[in-house]
């Protein structure tokens, strides 16, 4: 229960009336506080505890520990239950759980493409998802009914469904998401105490992601490290290019490579 | 006449009673227009026309312009007329001023950390400086009286005055805005065709500045090179780094890092 499982449970409580929803959570206080903020109906400790009688299993936990959350679900759960996630990475936990044709049965891998640096349920918003992509990523075993069922789900958050293999998912993040982050990082970790009162809001945007939670995205790194590095070496090649046109006085290619990026980013 | 020559002239007119501000534009139509839009009182085709009798100059040209500019306009201006400017880059500006030594009696040169994505005098706001940092880069040639004119004419906007030779502005702006723009830049240029449909906020903030005004990015290039080559290589260290630890699955070095970031933005 962080703010993308307290996001799912606030949308879907809004759109699906009479709906209950049980947070599975490790602190029974801190569930005692969702409930209370309006997040769950109610609260249980454990998987086993949680899954059995449900029809909807979210697994939001930080993606190193999504697979063995929905073998688990799967065992406890009933035979028709949808166990989906909202893990960052998809092709090693897709991976993971076709291992267990158990959990293959009832699983539909999801992203939705949403999120904030900050975390929390406390954070959660019924309108986290309103507008944003989502990605399921469904594996050749997937059951044609789970998928249905999972597009019918995450609908009811607002969402739009785009379906693509794992592997693709996790390439094509690790350029506009993973990469990204750690870029943003980078540009965090040069500055120094001479020069920090000196950042304007251009650094505050680039910034931001920043300050999400350093395990998560630890995670995410260990679970797409392929993909990962491929982007990272197309930046550090990009950086070379800079290094060597601003040594060079290469004006020209320069500007040309300024107005490419402005292109793509005045195209959104 | 952009958008920080706009914001200037705005900020001025709303906390300067009588004040007359004479905008200078290579095009009649548009100066027309800014009359019209309340960002200026008259207009001026040329500096020469425009800096005759006014206490106060402010050259809002890209970099690699403003030192001609002032040159020009402290030809033309009154014995004790201020001449200041807004430009990212500080160095070679105070050099080039001080080659000239009717210039540099009258100039303090300026750059309030302020602006947006966007171009253009009609996006000029009276508030654009209000709480934000203006540095004032005097030389030692600079007049304590013309400092002084200074410091009290860019309060006026609403700015923080903070005071930096020449070169630690430089410096500095290369770690917190120069190589984050172009770091920026590169993350935009990542995407293809078919990522594009998956970008989420944070992708959208990283990259927001990489709309901005590519040639005016290329002179800030061109007047910084060396500090900027420093920073960039900053950065294509940390990525090297990142790619190792991502390859040898050295997490407790990765974790360190991603934490170090995020206590640096949390600090904002």
């Amino acid at each position: 229960m962080g703010l993308l499982g307290g996001s799912v449970a606030r949308s879907i409580r809004r759109t699906v009336p009479g709906v209950h929803v049980v947070g599975v959570v490790r602190c029974a206080e801190k569930g005692q506080r969702w409930i209370e903020l309006g997040i769950i109906d109610s609260v249980a400790e454990s998987i086993e505890q949680g899954c059995q009688d449900v029809d909807v299993v979210v697994v939001a936990t930080p993606v190193d520990l999504v697979a063995a959350s929905v073998i688990r679900a799967a065992e406890v759960s009933q035979a028709d239950c949808l166990i989906t996630d909202v893990g960052s990475t998809k092709r090693t936990i897709v991976q993971a759980v076709l291992r267990d044709a158990g959990a293959s049965a009832k699983f539909v891998a999801a992203h939705p493409i949403a999120g904030s640096e900050k975390t929390g349920a406390e954070h959660a918003t019924a309108d986290l998802f309103v507008g944003k992509v989502i990605v399921l990523t469904p594996s050749e075993q997937t059951p044609k009914r789970q998928l249905d069922l999972a597009d019918h789900f995450w609908r009811r958050t607002g969402g739009r469904i785009v379906t693509l293999s794992p592997e693709d998912h996790d390439t094509h993040l690790a350029s506009v998401s993973h990469v990204p982050h750690l870029a943003s990082s980078a540009v965090a970790k040069l500055i120094n105490q001479d020069s920090a009162n000196l950042v304007g809001s251009g650094w505050l945007d680039i910034t931001r992601v920043a300050a999400g939670d350093p395990a998560m995205w630890l995670a995410i790194c260990q679970e797409n490290r392929t993909a990962i590095d491929e982007q990272l070496a197309h930046l550090a090649g990009s950086i070379e290019d800079l290094r060597a046109w601003i040594r060079t006085h290469d004006d020209a290619s320069l500007l040309r490579w300024l107005k490419e990026a402005k292109t793509i980013r005045d195209s959104f």
